[in-house]
């Protein structure tokens, strides 16, 4: 498989921002941010990561594949769940060290492990003064999906702090 | 100030993924990516990164602040376009490593140093099989301000390669 790294980086600041030459910049990681948001809501479902492995095979088949930094391997959403990403847009920003990826959902259209449509279902109040002991509020507290019963023993085994992908 | 390290990180992956306390988790370089997000459009605007103190003073003044790891200093989103971003709304995901922050553009309501409005401003061809040599299209060609004319000298003398935050 051809990856993303076909096409050697240009040099110049100017090219990789206003020209037509893909070359992503990866991190120290090998890895680049994604933001992924709903064609259906038009909000943002997660923040992932994808190396050139799981890029290459998001734009050869059109689904949406990360690196699993917590599993430390390729990740193809949806893959235990069943709630897959079509991926309808994929763009990048203007350094290309960021993507943004346009996706629907399948499944039970969820995107968080928690069950809820979006992993960013809590809010902070902004403007209020000092940020000590700063209390969340739920925006988005209706599940659309049990995860105990699609992750099983994995989830509930999983009492210690990871990341989410 | 008392910024957002204020409030202790809990130990149990629950606490941080249904509890009410805010405990943002910084990456080895004591940062956050953060997903910028228009509330006029929608659309995504650019994924820039706070530490702990930019998060602090963007959640007490409202102004969105961030991290330049370019420049290696606090960045008030607008110093020097004017192009500034009041925070309408801040998220935090499910294992707090990620936020995002909806706003309102100031100034010349564009958020990219290119003149654009948004830093996604090209896409890749998705599922037409291999990657190779793959071409950006240009989605939103119109810039709202001129990038030589807000930054002058600065800009013009930025011919190496740098990231845009």
């Amino acid at each position: 498989m051809t990856g993303p790294k076909a096409s050697p980086p240009p040099a110049e600041k100017a090219d990789i921002e206003e020209g037509t030459a893909f070359s992503p910049r990866f991190d120290a990681n090998g890895l680049v941010p994604v933001v992924v948001t709903s064609v259906a809501t038009g909000e943002v479902l997660m923040l992932a990561y994808m190396n050139d492995e799981a890029l290459a095979r998001t734009i050869e088949t059109g689904e949406a594949q990360f690196w699993s930094r917590s599993r430390k391997r390729l990740w193809r959403k949806g893959e235990e769940s069943g709630n897959t990403m079509r991926v309808v847009e994929l763009r990048t920003d203007c350094d290309q060290d960021a993507l943004w990826l346009k996706v629907e959902l399948g499944g039970a259209e969820a995107c968080c492990h928690t069950g809820r449509r979006s992993c960013f279902y809590r809010a902070l109040p902004i403007g209020k003064g000092t940020t000590a002991g700063v209390a969340l509020i739920f925006v988005e507290t209706e599940t659309l999906f049990d995860p105990e019963k699609v992750y099983g023993h994995a989830s509930a085994a999983k009492r210690t702090l990871k990341t989410q992908d």
